[in-house]
């Protein structure tokens, strides 16, 4: 007998919009697999490694908008859910997790898969709750149905992240013979208007007033989901005014035409007194983090005179050590209500503009040459880019190659990170995640550490036929010979690469994907349009490197980079 | 630089005891890497997959009996050590978990790989601490040096388990040009003699006094590594008194000849008065838990008067629900104090005797005939087994099975497996651990299911030569179809047992292991002695079998079984 309770679960969920399931097998979460998998409007899929089913519930909530809905048994498969719950946690998706447990009184009693999953997942979940497990008192069930509505409107509300249902179940877990599993229709909803805070006229006033004292504006964009309002804003203010706008290629304005793409690269000039001409008096950001370490370290050390970040809710970051204020309202709505009062300093504008036409410069014809390095091979890769489809970026080097090499504003590609945590350790599942609920391609960027880690994101039965994944692979950890430090070090190959041997033409025979290995830019150039081609299904493009090499090569992009930018 | 004080966690840790280091490759953590990959006296290993790393430090931690060094970076590397440490906090296992960090300012500031990693394994941990991250006064050297002695302490403390210093560590990560790593010679460490409570001669004499008041004692071992003085203790008892001893495969005590072993068939006897007449008076219980479900169940139904718990510290499950002493000493030393004591009803040993031989007569003609079932596999694998190896069991049906079939005492064989928590998710790893600190061949057995969601346990370069791999390929989390509840669902194959493709063949390729097929029970035989040869090295050998035939042969089994066990 499945308790009626346990079974609008789903019900709720189904009517709170929540339309995707990832869950684990297992005997304990019995209840609520049946009840999910039989609920009409619910999509349940089947992942057997939690850490992996996370991450896949985080790039379909990633894509749709939506929490979507976990589900696993008790024991360490909800501590394998933890990588992915932290992440979503700092990026900011909703999810709702719920882990079947054994009822209070059987913990700590050395039966089978039960640990102690009341509050498990610390201070990276928006709130937990426990589920009544008797429902004698009818108080139970109301409490039971508020929780599940509580927890959704939790999940999405801004910043949205992931909350954590517990729910202890008792014997028998199972139908009776002949038990139907119906869903209440009468059943208890609170609705929540999601409604963010705007500025009233007087703060407007008042900002226009203060905005009217700077005059060198830079407004640096963090990461967020691709956002037309947004952009128009910006495209109006930088039209109007020539306020600089700098966005990373996880910041989904890239889209935006003129925005500082290669901030990476023209920071990174030597030269003191050009780089001197860039500092911002007044700083503007909003979104999460950035990549771009040479921008980071520029804003520590030229810090604004004001520091304004603009965020609806939740705690920010003062991540450049200069924050003044934080505007509580959207991006969308501050650029809309001031664009016309940010009246930049020529000059200033001018300067940013050359030097990032400077770095254009040179990233192109460098991008055009025929050095076999992974910077080069990305470059290649990012041309033939399916236009309007989605990249998702791993962690380690392929995000920082990609933000290098930047996206063309009318190639309106979609950007996914898991840059919450900057973890390797799910970069495939969310991939798979974000194309499970795509319709067009979707290509994974990742290196070798990252994919082989990750590998059981491809161990279960629902293999998109649009994604695509393309692997850097140069045996190792390269990151660590591109940094210094670990380069001069003994430790270098032993503890910090730490050679792996392996290549991905047996994980594409144990999944059926297609594959094809690469060893020179023209092998690339012949192999992308068929790996990209939407009839292809699911493939992995593999680019073989050697980790030495490519370091040599990026110590010579990165001297010839500075010679360029400081010499003109 | 490198810290002084960082770098004397590597010898405070080598003075005392520690031998073994499993780290996680990264930038944070470099300050750890360099200093342990230096000190003369530490073995360090590298294994990228977190998750990984930690239950093969577990397995190293439960073949040596010394705390395993767990080195990760900042971010989700902690978060995937979870999984292996609620199972070391179960299994109670020594761990020294390191993880870096950086320095609390710095936290929930946008930067990369950085999460909030402070008590971050929550209830599931024997203490956490934090490293100091300044130096400037003296005291923070005596605390850092004084935390580092209290952790390994408390790790090897009984209950042993794990422990966690979260490490803050501040740019440079790395000795500067010329600068050498050395280790203070004089350096604060304190040594903890760990005694064990014994019993008084007063609490003794009033034991003896209690004891005499049972007549039909049975005597329960639990999970717990092989001790020869309670083998010894047992083997006098039982010779002096007619006692029943009653071990899982888990126990390490079916090297004791007298053991009961076939509780778990015996208990499933369908005659109640049978069963009534094997209920004890008195119940003696020790270590941890207990795999067979039909002997939790007996005795939580025919309850014993009394029950009393030898445990020597920490808390105590009340695992058949008729708990009524708690007595703090090793199980070893009450059996040699009190064993004279025990006199037991002649006809109540008896009666438990003839039922194990009955079950041990049934299930050795039954498991010599030719079906070709999961079950009868494992018996044939059993036997050939090599003397004085060790054995770990993966959990699901791998470790059920085992426990069904029992080893025989003179087979002298070590078995370990993760029933702490229970869990699929770590089970290679922690073989590969114990392998890689053993002589011996380590024999893993596992199930599909088990061995694709750990395959990372094999990505490192440290393959160990005496690891063999038995792998029971049902393509499917076949346990679901042997169990009541879920074998009735339409959900069966979709949502419970999860169909999954995979063979094996590509993984021993992978990493470069020999790989062997078994379709038959005639293959089996001919493949066991070469696979067992200490000359093979690490090898796979992979026997096919098909889900619903083996639900079906098990069906077979068990209404045979209990036929026979009833009816004579």
């Amino acid at each position: 007998m499945i308790l009626q309770p346990v079974r609008n679960i789903a019900e709720i969920c189904a009517r709170k919009g929540v339309q995707n399931v990832v869950l684990s097998p297992g005997s304990r979460c019995a209840p609520l697999t049946i009840s999910f998998a039989r609920h009409p409007k619910l999509h349940v899929k089947t992942v057997s490694d939690e850490r992996a089913a996370a991450f896949i519930a985080l790039g379909m909530a990633l894509t749709t908008g939506k929490p979507t809905v976990l589900i696993c048994t008790s024991g360490t498969a909800a501590l394998n859910y933890a990588p992915a719950v932290a992440e979503a946690y700092f990026q900011q998706v909703p999810l709702l997790i719920l882990t079947a447990d054994r009822p209070t009184e059987w913990i700590d009693q050395l039966d089978g898969q039960t640990i102690r999953q009341q509050d498990i997942y610390g201070k990276h979940i928006k709130q937990s709750y426990t589920f009544p497990s008797d429902f004698e008192h009818p108080d139970s069930t109301w409490y039971s149905e508020r929780m599940v509505s509580e927890a959704l409107n939790e999940a999405v509300a801004f910043p949205a992240g992931p909350v954590h249902i517990n729910v202890p179940l008792r014997e028998p877990f199972y139908p009776a013979p002949g038990e139907e599993i119906s869903f209440s229709q009468h059943i208890k909803i609170i609705e929540e208007d999601q409604t963010l805070s705007e500025l009233s006229s007087g703060q407007i006033a008042k900002l226009k007033q203060e905005l009217a004292g700077y005059k060198k504006i830079l407004i640096v964009a963090g990461q967020d989901a691709a956002d037309n309002d947004l952009i128009s804003a910006l495209q109006r203010i930088t039209a109007e005014t020539g306020a600089v706008v700098v966005g990373d290629i996880i910041s989904n304005i890239q889209q935006l035409p003129e925005v500082i793409r290669y901030q990476d690269a023209l920071l990174s000039n030597p030269d003191e007194q050009q780089l001197a001409q860039l500092q911002p008096d007044l700083l503007l950001t909003f979104g999460k983090s950035i990549i771009s370490k040479s921008l980071k370290l520029y804003l520590r050390k030229y810090k604004p005179a004001a520091h304004w970040h603009i965020q609806p809710a939740g705690y920010v970051a003062d991540t450049f050590q200069a924050l003044t204020k934080i505007i509580r309202c959207t991006p969308a709505g501050f650029f809309a209500n001031l664009s016309g009062s940010i009246l930049a300093d020529k000059a200033f504008t001018n300067t940013w503009k050359q030097q990032e036409n400077k770095a254009a410069h040179f990233l192109k014809s460098y991008l055009a040459g025929t050095t076999y390095s992974e910077l080069t091979l990305v470059a290649r890769i990012f041309k033939q880019l399916p236009a309007s489809s989605s990249l998702h970026l791993a962690n380690s080097m392929a995000v920082r190659y990609a933000n290098m090499v930047g996206l063309e504003a009318e190639q309106n590609v979609q950007v996914f990170a898991n840059r919450g945590t900057s973890g390797i350790d799910g970069s495939t599942s969310t991939a798979v995640g974000c194309a499970l609920t795509s319709k067009g391609i979707t290509t994974l960027l990742t290196g070798d550490m990252a994919f082989f880690y990750d590998r059981n994101g491809l161990w279960h039965n629902y293999l998109p036929a649009n994604l695509r994944i393309v692997i850097l692979n140069n045996h190792a950890g390269g990151i660590f010979r591109l940094i210094d430090g670990p380069k001069q070090q003994p430790e270098l190959e032993p503890y910090f690469e730490t050679y792996q041997a392996l290549d991905a033409s047996n994980t594409a025979r144990d999944f059926g994907m297609k594959y094809t290995q690469v060893y020179t830019l023209e092998e690339l150039e012949n192999a992308l349009p068929a790996f990209f081609s939407p009839e292809n299904g699911a493939a992995i493009l593999e680019i073989f490197t050697e980790s030495p090499a490519n370091a040599t090569s990026f110590t010579d992009y990165k001297t010839a980079l500075r010679n360029h930018l400081s010499t003109i």
